[in-house]
């Protein structure tokens, strides 16, 4: 038989009480569509350095390098906020992003139907708001040299942001791919009258957009984009972007859905390998209350189903169960409108289980 | 007597036309209060590209070093877009910034009563918003070294972002100072989980801080920022950022008060020199219409005659009367409900003139 090996990253905070959940539903998938997985958990982020010394441990990485897809909670807390830079929680996850090859961040910016209200938004502007951010993920002023010396004003400090033609071809060609698969729309955000690496991006971009003559294209600058995504966030299809535009904006897109809680993320590469991830972080304040909402991690195998093992039955399966699961009024804390009536981590992931 | 002199550069688009009203409303207040002003004219932007060949001529330059402060209109049409670097109007923006050593631009973003329903945010989520961004606006990605070159995977671009100690400390010892002036909270933006120049930025801070004790601290990450804007814009009271964040959040943060036609900005040096400006654009598409919102520049007066020449009995004068005209329901066409009912750019810079 077929059997994905998936590797489990539960992390920090409440990541391992999310993953904790989507194991269930994992679980649930193989008594109901006959598909087999293997799990093994490792430690990566703060657990990590606390147990191992190193946010990214040796036999961490190579065990992602075995499996067939990562499933992570989330990283960080403030234990280590003071730390030194390989010591801290966010270095090992630009560490897993660069030696898995992981290029791609593909974000969906969803409005759940029931969440709506969650958004500080007018209903009436999100109103068919889905879009995807698709963010480069390991290239640009992340990667670049970084440095201090000292210049003719005394102390500087230096980082260096770098793209060659291919780093941006692969992941413009991708938007375009994912833009095919939806409404043919993708908008490119630079800063083309300001930075260079923006007009060699600019350039890469119009040459394969030759290739998609169906995809409507759209160059927007990186600040009115943020803009835009105010205005009008139901216009976006697509929005593919350089690394440090794209954290900034796909936060802005995530939270003006309102459904940050409920929102998942794939980091892809070559092939089809992908480290799956919820969109929030590791929430240390409600850590261990078993108060957390699992929704977004269990969606987030959902998406590794789709995207990494072309299980599409099984992914909607889980997506139907969430939405029924919502319809039915049940809620965690964070979602909820009457906090008396939210339910729990495991009560969420049981009744998602059962609705499947 | 003492007569101030202002260089006055309508640029491109609606410039021309939004810095009329605004002269208008120069010259009543030499009639209302005694003060003085010589005012000249110069070519920057699009026009001086057209009818000098440079978007910053050398005799513009010279203007603006000789005066006491610069009025800008707007730059930029697409017109010149596909022009190569230094025939491009951005061009000739980020020269002048440079050459008047402009290191801070000042953004109020504030919500106008009257125009709250103009945002798309609810109105019970932007209550109460009323923030500055300050952004570092002389150093970082925008004037560090950029440049291709062939690397090991063919051709790169790299940009480079610098700063200094004495870059940051100017800029947030400003941003410090304006928030005792205010609401006494400051959040500093950076990215130092990723950034060495954020590193260096947040030490600057943390070290200034200890000067003002008063003043209620915070770091904020840079795609944490994005969100916090969105989920409480009334928390913020100052925010000090470099130059490219500072770029992107600004733009967010008065997108979201819906007030963007009415917004101003100051962008600021060593002493009371400053070059004021409507923070909309130029925008081609309604140019020569005749019904452009003039409100933004005039506003930037006032913003001028506090900042730089310290009369504030004009400054409550022109913003008094603006509100008044707004109160009694008078709208150009981006602000009102019926559009049916909006008037020109000249008749509302009369009814302002008429206000004052
Ligand atoms: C923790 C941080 C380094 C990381 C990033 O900036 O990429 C995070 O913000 C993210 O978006 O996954
Ligand atoms: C036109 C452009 C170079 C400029 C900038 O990025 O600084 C503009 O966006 C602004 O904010 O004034």
């Amino acid at each position: 038989a077929d059997v994905k090996k998936i590797a489990v990253l539960g992390g920090d905070g409440i990541g391992p009480e999310v993953v904790g959940e989507a194991l269930k539903v994992l679980k649930k998938t193989e008594e109901l569509f006959g598909y087999q997985f293997e799990t093994e958990h490792a430690l990566f982020g703060g657990i990590a350095i606390d147990e191992k010394g190193t946010p990214l441990p040796q036999e961490t990485l190579e065990l992602c390098q075995t499996a067939d897809a990562v499933l992570l909670g989330a990283v960080g807390g403030p234990k280590w906020d003071n730390n030194s830079k390989e010591l801290r929680p966010e270095t090992g996850l630009l560490g897993i992003r660069k030696a898995l090859g992981l290029f791609s961040n593909i974000r969906p910016a969803t409005v759940f139907d029931c969440l709506k209200d969650a958004s500080t938004l007018k209903p009436e502007v999100l109103e068919g708001t889905d879009l995807i951010v698709v963010r480069e993920l390991t290239g640009g002023i992340y990667f670049g040299e970084k440095f201090r010396r000292e210049g003719a004003n005394g102390e500087e400090a230096v980082d260096t942001c770098v793209y060659n033609v291919q780093e941006v071809e692969r992941i413009v060609r991708q938007a375009f791919d994912i833009a095919m698969t939806r409404g043919k729309r993708l908008a490119s955000v630079d800063k083309a009258n300001v930075l260079e690496t923006s007009r060699l991006w600019r350039e890469v971009v119009n040459r394969v957009a030759v290739e998609y003559p169906e995809v409507e294209l759209e160059h927007v600058l990186v600040d009115n984009c943020a803009m835009q995504l105010l205005r009008r966030p139901s216009s976006f299809d697509v929005i593919v972007t350089e690394n440090m535009f794209g954290d900034i904006l796909s936060d802005e897109a995530a939270m003006l859905t309102g459904s940050i809680g409920m929102l998942s993320s794939a980091s892809l590469g070559e092939g089809s390998f992908g480290l799956y991830e919820p969109v929030h972080g590791s929430a240390p304040d409600i850590a261990g209350q078993g108060i957390s909402n699992p929704i977004a991690t269990v969606l987030s195998v959902a998406l590794m189903f789709r995207l990494t093992f072309g299980y599409h039955d099984a992914a909607k399966s889980i997506e139907d169960a969430v939405k029924n699961v919502l319809d039915a009024g049940h809620r965690t804390g964070d979602i909820a409108v009457d906090k008396s009536q939210a339910i729990g981590t495991t009560a969420m992931g049981d009744l998602i289980v059962a609705a499947m």
